[in-house]
């Protein structure tokens, strides 16, 4: 296949990476466009018709195709924005200068999601310079806040109905099980995401003076979120499970959800697999059924040497994952009222909700999972497997709702390519078998 | 009295402040030993003789008087370091450019431990200035690394015993408890201070990947938190209470530990005084009753806007207030095994020693106590109460043994002072209250 020029690929894959568009930080926002801009120039350059959607966040780069008469039409959405890169001091190489260690480029961004939309958006460009056309109709969208919980996408999805129609969503953001396991992902996971202050007094206070008469807010919150879950890892907050749907006996026969983990676990992460249900194999645990961690935590002194503080505030950042059919705000409210029952006297907490979606859950079968199979399974010579995802990108739900689309998940990313820690990675060769499966995916359609 | 000069006082005042004397953090080191070199001219310029004494850490400055033949000898210990200034951008004005608002002075130091270190050195020159001499022999201890546990000075100690050597010691580095009411300080608290490291894996991972699988270390660490006390404040650990003395029925009479304080509390730091063991007043509890604080907690994510990250670490500074007649070390153990138990598996945990002390309490009656409350009692007008304090100063317990001296605490600081905290303040008709009775305390003793 002549389609695939790895030389012009890795070259814009570069120029793309070294933006530094960090959607959370807001120091970054000129990056941002700039990037939102280069992506742009690439699909017109490809032949697309292109616009800049403005919202009230950051834009979305909107381009489409439709001179396949009578065919249907594919939507590929995907986001420019990456996540913050600290802490700084862990990574090998600088996050914003792509460096290539024997096939891996290490870069923020390199994988998730710059990585796989760049190769979907290159065998666009590929099948057009080679056919002067595409095999169906395709929309593409490109947007800047899916790491910031899509503030600005999701606030114009609505006014933007009619240019988003779509028989197909397609999201190349994915992960396979090992570099010659393709997989098809049918479901992810809902999100609810918090961030909860404490404040106990005007200002910090000293542990020898105070010690014993104030309540610290680092002791008010370890005992609130320490309650959060059991010793069997379950969550007690009331009505957390009840809406919960376990598998059908079909979705169980069809969905792959092995992960070989434990073993994956200890090897590639130094980690053993013991932080899930206490009855439950953690590849359920973590596809199937809702989770809820802390991702941040901060109060009082963490520099070097010691401070005998009691600290005025302490702040955690809390998040679920959410399987069908739980609902987002019944579950943020229901956190909510849990801390705040168990909240000392004359502390002041303040929540702050970072939005959410619930969970997607595809049909196991039908035309689009299937045509994606088939281009998975002759590109890779492997029977593909269909699974379910740990993740969420909430957009993406509403995203299908809103464009009448069936909705399916691809990639060839690997859980080892540490997407959203330092040193984030992605190999080139995998990024080649994206490329050929986006493209005969096309024609398969 | 015209011993004070308010003028010359500020001005020396103002130029000790304004260096950055942060022993916590090396990048201060050259700040470090420029303020050593202050004080050693401070009092070489009253008419001492002075060294400094090396330390593996900071220098230590040492001064002298011994022309009161047959008189006895005071060691007057201080410290020219002070605590780290975050969160910076809670001060009001740089923290080392001092600023006086009405008569406050606002800066790192101003009072914990500069402004109240100074207005005794400025007495001494005062008398020497005034009378050629002194009406005891007086030595002087300043050192450099109270803040970091006084890691330095403790080291040469030992080797320094003889020209340590003295019959009292007064350190002026505690609050009375309004500006009208003089006490002084008889006991101080012990200390344990230990930083724990927990890591789960070998980098942050997803935690949409991998939440429901690894055991995310900042709910390992608010669990193990969380377990230490109870609901009625008590810490849990078995046998931290075993060796806890109470109060005899004498010091009980002739102590006073009431604070005033719940509405002290509410009006001053915004606070409710409900932090301490739930059956005893919080003065109590705060003097008498060993206390164990989260100083600091942080784990994961805590920028602007939210990371779905589990982190690969989390890691909590924790220090203990001791009482007589609980041993450090003992402490220091029995926490770190209570915490080791309950370290998930696969969790690997790091404890860093800070350092620390058992408590001090001095006899409640002598001539170096009534010399001391007489002086206060002239000055201020007021009968002078004898207390205990919260705090902790690990290095005068051991240099009171070493110099074989009766050991005592003085000060004109003011809980409201903010020390440890962003605003620290110092008032300047306290400090001259300070420095007339430190002069006075001289003549009487």
């Amino acid at each position: 296949m002549d389609l695939y020029d790895e030389e012009q690929l890795t070259r814009d894959y570069f120029d793309f990476l070294r933006f530094r568009s960090i959607s959370a930080d807001p120091e970054y926002g000129g990056e941002m466009r700039a990037c939102a801009d280069w992506v742009a120039k690439y699909l017109e350059e490809s032949g697309l018709q292109v616009e800049q959607w403005e919202t009230p966040g950051y834009p979305v780069v909107a381009g489409k195709w439709m001179g396949a008469e009578g065919k249907p039409t594919l939507l590929l959405y995907g986001h420019y924005d990456v996540q913050p890169v600290d802490p700084l001091d862990e990574w090998e190489s600088d996050p914003f200068e792509p460096t290539v260690r024997g096939r891996d480029v290490f870069a923020r961004g390199a994988q998730d999601n710059k990585g796989q939309i760049l190769y979907a958006m290159a065998a666009i460009r590929a099948l057009m310079k080679r056919d002067g056309k595409l095999p169906i109709n395709v929309k593409v969208c490109i947007e800047g806040e899916e790491e910031s919980k899509s503030v600005g996408f999701s606030k114009v999805l609505e006014e933007r109905k009619e240019q988003l129609q779509a028989d197909y969503l397609v999201a190349p953001d994915f992960d396979i099980p090992a570099a010659d396991r393709p997989s098809i992902v049918l479901g992810l996971r809902g999100l609810v995401a918090l961030t909860v202050d404490l404040r106990g007094s005007k200002h910090d206070l000293h542990s020898g003076m105070a010690g014993g008469i104030v309540y610290n807010p680092n002791h008010a919150l370890v005992e609130m979120l320490a309650a959060l879950r059991n010793e069997e890892g379950q969550v007690v907050v009331p009505g957390f499970y009840d809406d919960v749907e376990m598998l059908s006996d079909e979705e169980r026969d069809l969905l792959t959800l092995d992960l070989g983990d434990e073993q994956l676990y200890r090897e590639e992460f130094e980690a053993e697999a013991n932080g899930g249900e206490a009855d439950l194999p953690p590849g359920e645990s973590a596809r199937a059924r809702p989770t809820l961690e802390i991702n941040g935590i901060s109060g009082g002194y963490s520099g070097p040497g010691f401070k005998t503080v009691i600290p005025a505030q302490a702040q955690a950042k809390i998040s679920c994952r959410l399987v069908p059919h739980q609902d987002h705000a019944k579950i943020r409210d229901a956190i909510v009222k849990f801390l705040e029952e168990r909240c000392p006297k004359g502390m002041e907490m303040t929540v702050t909700d970072h939005g959410g979606a619930g969970a997607m859950r595809a049909s196991v079968k039908g035309p689009l999972v299937d045509a994606l199979a088939k281009a998975y399974e002759e590109v890779f010579g492997k029977e593909c497997v269909r699974t379910l995802s740990g993740g969420s990108v909430p957009i993406t739900q509403q995203l299908a709702r809103v464009a009448g689309a069936e909705a399916v998940f691809m990639g060839t990313g690997l859980m080892s390519d540490a997407i959203h820690a330092p040193n984030e990675h992605f190999n080139l060769d995998r990024q080649r078998l994206g490329f050929q499966v986006f493209a005969r995916f096309l024609e398969l359609l």
